[in-house]
């Protein structure tokens, strides 16, 4: 998928929202633990709820490994029904990888090609030729981790090297790699005074922005500072959507709560 | 595994070598391709050879991943044919993950809890939350990035917070979490002469020491000044060994390989 590609899918929907899909056993309704599949039955449902009101779904694949071998099939069966159904959706294989070269380029096999995601998140530490890999797949993107929305980013992100914040180096240095054109960035909802910073660095990426409702981020505050010209922006809402519900009719309750996501963020569009 | 038990095995064996698995399909010999899995026949094939000479094992997940269903199947299938018939082994899998608090800890159930390998490999740049899901868990180790092999290494590890590296930053805060008894730190053999200080900030931990033979580190350099009176060192060597044939012969070959490791690695003991 290209940019322009996903501006007009944000167009036509008026909607910049993600819809994360953090699918958790514990957390699913009971009457969808007799399925065969109960992860997929449940993603599959939220999906055919929500997908008008949405322009992209992330799995986080950690929700997913920790069923092993079945969790992974949940996570297989998922991309290919939103591959196969929904095409014209940007995919997010929330998986915050990073590693040696070669060893990254396994990563972006499994996730950008055989997959066949989009994107993938990826970790910043291990410096560009663990990301380049995923840089190299053409029509696909790499979101790196900037500015996460956890307490522990204070703990490096926000730490000065030379003067300035861990995380605009990592936005600095990141643009200068081969297909920097093909990066967007993590930066998290509850940081939302740092976002004007954050656009004189980075001005066209996309921002991938976790941490509206739930972790306490103002949708308004991120719009703010973070819209650029082409929108620019992805806000995520994992457990505020899915589990706004817990009985059989969860799909129609996280269909309710995208809706007035998606009517804010039209809201919003209208006065950009 | 304990620190205790993990030392014992190296006075036993006389041995601080790790194998890493990472196990390609386009390297391993040709006469495998036919079998069932590939990849389990390659690592059985390589662990039976070699486990009187290495005390420990790190499958890198992504070759894994690389090969969806069937490739989380030869992972699950290694750690269980581990942990089944060399229990005393300190099995690594080498995932480098880390996400905020409650997703991190589906990443500690996956590895540390149902695949029961020791230890995982974790990425630091999101900070206290991510990684101390990790660290909870008793008796099981969490394998921090801190200075690592790669090129890549000097893009922000190496880069100056507070007048010290990054990385350094890394060691000194990450001693002050919750269970920090349970951190071992990925240190890289490329950057031998980096030792002796950190030895400095983190005195007791075990470091995993990716980069000896293939990325150009020197066994000897880091075993002088990063070994300590538990020796401290898990020594990684992954293509040098298990490519070192590529014909029926190779887990003979991949002996070799490690017993000259185990020999050279044995004489240090000695003279430590």
């Amino acid at each position: 998928m290209t940019t322009q590609q996903l501006y007009n899918q944000i167009q036509k929907k008026q909607s910049f929202l993600c819809i994360g899909l953090d699918t958790d056993m514990e957390r699913i309704p009971k009457h969808l633990l007799t399925a065969e599949d109960p992860i997929f039955e449940f993603n599959k449902a939220i999906i055919a709820a929500t997908h008008h009101l949405a322009v992209a779904y992330k799995p986080n694949t950690a929700f997913y490994e920790a069923h092993g071998l079945k969790g992974w099939q949940s996570l297989e069966k998922t991309i290919n029904y939103l591959n196969e159904k929904h095409p014209d959706i940007f995919t997010i294989a929330d998986a915050k990888r990073g590693d040696i070269g070669n060893t990254s380029a396994m990563y972006a096999k499994a996730f950008l090609q055989d997959m066949d995601f989009d994107s993938v998140t990826v970790a910043p530490y291990m410096g560009s030729d663990s990301v380049s890999p995923f840089l190299a797949v053409k029509d696909k993107f790499t979101i790196l981790l900037a500015l996460t929305s956890n307490a522990g980013a204070f703990d490096f992100q926000t730490q000065k090297v030379d003067d300035v914040e861990l995380y605009k180096k990592v936005l600095t240095i990141s643009q200068t790699w081969e297909n920097s054109e093909n990066l967007m960035y993590v930066v998290g909802a509850t940081k939302a005074d740092y976002f004007e910073a954050i656009r004189k660095i980075v001005p066209n990426n996309f921002l991938l922005v976790p941490g509206v409702g739930a972790q306490g981020g103002s949708l308004e505050d991120v719009c703010k500072y973070g819209m650029n010209d082409k929108v620019g922006l992805l806000i995520n809402s994992s457990r505020g959507i899915i589990y706004a519900g817990n009985d059989e009719n969860f799909a129609k309750a996280a269909q309710q709560e995208a809706l007035k996501m998606q009517q804010q963020m039209a809201q919003l569009l209208r006065n950009n």
